[in-house]
């Protein structure tokens, strides 16, 4: 029942190898694939973009997961396969087809993903060739390796591990996830690949999955901007030996909350190597009337340019952040309830700025590197997070070269 | 019935004086206040913001139009007035107050405008010593100086006239307007100042201004940020002679048209001044199902960072395009059926990249400093237009230095 808390230290999970290659769709030599292998008895639950313009490998992985339980997933960086159309889609049932082969299973039993950039055809070919040293190289240590074959323009590995017990017996959670940029997930984030060795039943895992990301993916925001390939992916290989988890286990919450934890972790590292960022930025919204209009004010915040260059200048211009709680759609909002604090400090309250307020104070949270907006609405029980990033020349710089 | 078509030339519209002073809000010496004197008989009509976090001097401007016809308009630069709470409102009181005695009238009769910094309050004493010098410079030529006593990080004035002819009399309608950031109108613009010498219905100059705002100044983006103190201001002399103007009256459509213009022509000189930016952008959005759902995905494409980036980098990324018009909350949007064209050329089709794009095509468009994004939605007869601006690293710059 004890969880050791999570690090930037990777776990191997009992009955999930992995292997990292370079297909070279990249011009250096970097790692661009990464290929999993799930065990014989391994489930696996996912949620995918909302994007209707949903990318290639989404569409088929959607498929195949209805299918049957899957036994590889693979994913390349450097292109996303995504508004490729009809022949996008045949490129990727081609690569999933030449694994089948290679690994000895039917084509349905592949998860393929893909991230970068959208609108040039897979180059499928140089994935094909790569899949058998791949198949050779797989390896239950290799998360740190794919965890760094998955990154866009990340500037680091994200990663993270859990262990807990369950019925006595220990139990791993680890995680990878990539993103940096056209980040505001809406049903899952760019990617994400979760494992765990525990026993779980198989109509819980997805539930589960789908409550984690709500409350951690869903609640980061870099730029707005919702991909067309986001996929998190949580599978359990059921090596444990503990009782099988189902609604029923006395143990769930334990097990959820280790999940859960292992995805805000993850959620929290995009939003920390954020493009050009230099400030991490929770977002509170409380005393709402719905979890929803606060979720929709803590994202108009987390996308305001006023608001995030503010940050960036360490200026405490919080009439930008009155501006957007004035603009949010809620109605009949009535200004006079409103609080809104720096960290610990009250600078707008009675409907303007607060007596108490110094610029002294403001500056100095500011200046900091972690900083709280928190605002109350005055109107409900309600609360809402979201987790975000300063907006800085370097961000505009890395989006206006990325191709080049 | 011929029109003049808008140039940047002013001309003074029979029945209003103007004048521009300065009250020493800015560091530096320039004009920072403008008082409009509208003659006995004249009507005024007016859309604000609809911020909830309005400024002390929209709130007084709206009381006092519902009270009377006004007499004076008087306009700051620098201060906003806004999250000002009780004091603010006393403020903006005591400038009209001060003003009504001077100009022997009452205070009801006196709009207050601000502009600038949000949160500090209002330099009364400034404003309040400058009133006499401003009402001693009265003159109906005085549009131009006043253009540039409005401004804030405008890098030059905006301004625009037109002449038509009404039942065989001369007609003028002159406007100015400011704004360059924390620019998405809601109602009105920044600051819009516009008048004619038309003879008009007091019942039909609202409805005039609200169409004509709905169609220029509601459709600009710059940031996504929606001001605190959006005004857009119209005023009828009543000096031309023409027969009024009402709902009957057989060249409504041509007077409102002008209207329009000239509406249109300074909602563009906003964006083409926008902050930092290098690029104008036309969104067209065509054949949806409603206006509505047009609009709401030009305002998304408008604002949205990694796509604002392209175009500042000139390039023909347009997979951002795509993935924000698949994260358009449309309903059972059918992707087949989605086109999408930068300037005439088509580069989605069918669900992904068109079959005849080449990237050199896409260069060349995206290399010009005015660009249309055309997008096709395929599902109705409704159409949608949004103007906006790149987003360049000058605005981080300018955003991040703004209050220093």
């Amino acid at each position: 029942m004890t969880s050791v808390s999570h690090k930037e230290q990777i776990l191997p999970v009992p009955g999930l190898r992995l292997a990292a290659g370079t297909a070279g769709i990249y011009a250096d030599a970097r790692d661009d694939l990464a290929l999993f292998e799930l065990s014989a008895g391994a489930i696996t639950a996912a949620v995918f973009t909302s994007n209707k313009f949903v990318a290639a490998p989404v569409i088929i992985a959607g498929e195949n997961l209805h299918t049957r339980q899957p036994a590889y997933l693979l994913v390349n960086a450097g292109n996303a396969n995504a508004g490729t159309g009809e022949r996008g889609i045949a490129d990727a049932r081609e690569v999933c087809d030449a694994l089948a082969q290679l690994a000895d299973t039917e084509a349905a039993a592949i998860l393929p993903f893909s991230t970068g950039v959208i609108g040039e055809y897979l180059p499928k070919e140089k994935i094909i060739s790569q899949l058998p040293e791949l198949l050779a190289g797989l390896n239950e240590d290799n998360w740190s390796a794919c965890a760094g074959a998955i990154m866009t323009t990340d500037t680091r590995i994200k990663c993270c591990s859990e262990q807990l017990q369950l019925d006595g017996k220990p139990v791993t959670i680890t995680g990878i996830a990539k993103g940096a940029g056209m980040i505001k997930p809406d049903m899952a984030t760019m990617l994400a690949f979760i494992a765990t060795d525990a026993v779980i039943a198989d109509d819980t895992l997805q539930p589960i999955l789908r409550r984690s990301v709500d409350r951690s993916f869903n609640r980061i925001c870099v730029d707005g901007d919702t991909s067309t390939n986001d996929a998190c992916v949580l599978i359990a290989t059921n090596k444990a030996g503990n009782t099988g988890i189902d609604s029923d286990h006395p143990q769930l919450d334990i097990f959820e909350d280790a999940i859960q934890r292992v995805c805000l972790h993850l959620a929290q590292a995009i939003i920390r190597d954020a493009e050009g960022a230099t400030k991490f930025v929770s977002i509170e919204i409380a005393a709402g009337r719905s979890e929803q209009e606060c979720q929709a004010l803590g994202f108009l915040l987390a996308t305001s340019p006023l608001v995030k260059t503010a940050l960036y200048a360490s200026d405490p211009n919080w009439g930008r952040i009155l501006a957007v709680v004035g603009r949010a759609d809620i109605d009949d909002l009535d200004i006079r309830q409103v609080r809104i604090y720096l960290n610990d400090v009250c600078i707008v309250e009675a409907g303007g700025r607060s007596e108490s307020y110094t610029e002294a104070q403001g500056l100095k949270v500011m200046q900091g590197q972690e900083i709280s907006i928190r605002v109350e609405l005055g109107r409900g029980d309600c609360n809402g997070q979201v987790w975000t990033c300063d907006l800085s020349g370097d961000y505009v710089t890395l989006n206006a070269e990325y191709r080049s």
